[in-house]
């Protein structure tokens, strides 16, 4: 492989909520995102899921709607859900993330619906 | 958890080639570590191995030192080491790099010697 540049890569999509695959170690993806506004509730039964902030400013919050849990994550910031926990990332403008997870985790995990993308080559 | 910072990590320690645990997705560890100078050849056989550049610049020597193959990583750069790739890493003054491998990978892989150092709590 040849390196990746993040920032390079960035450059290349303007496209929220719609992860591109950076790399792959073993049969995990790092998975680079840009993201805004109010993601939807979802959770991942199988695996924890790493963020890292790149850009801006993420709060995921966590454990519900009913729930008043947040972490609020700014560049150089991470947070791991653990498997089965709700959450609802949301940001703003101008945020980029890079995501961890086991391949073939769907974004939306349980939930589904118009949010659902699959992982695009860069 | 609680949120990691990045730069509140790096401020805990002085140690080069000595990979602090930052956070951990099912059985794989997100590692920091500072580094300066030359590492040791060393191949993991087992499995791949992410290098992302946070601060300063990392050169990676690939496939043994008769080989001239290398990749230079500024910060917000990554590259993959595949499994069973010989590699040594070296580093400017003030480099940091987040390490993405299985829980239980060893520093320096086959090769053992001196700079052999187990993952430390942050």
């Amino acid at each position: 492989m040849d390196p990746v540049d993040i920032d390079a890569a960035l450059a290349t999509f303007t496209e929220t909520w719609s992860p591109r695959l950076l790399a792959s170690i073993n049969d995990y993806d790092v998975k680079l995102v840009k993201v805004e506004g109010d993601f939807t509730w979802h959770s991942h039964e199988d695996t924890d899921e790493l963020f890292l902030v790149l850009d801006g400013e993420l709060t995921i919050a966590l454990d519900g709607p009913e729930a008043s849990d947040e972490v609020v994550l700014g560049p150089r910031q991470l947070y791991v859900i653990p498997r089965g926990v709700q959450h609802l990332p949301r940001a703003r403008p101008g945020t980029s993330v890079l995501l961890l997870e086991p391949r073939g985790v769907v974004n939306t995990g349980d939930t589904g619906g118009p949010l659902t993308a699959e992982t695009q080559p860069l």
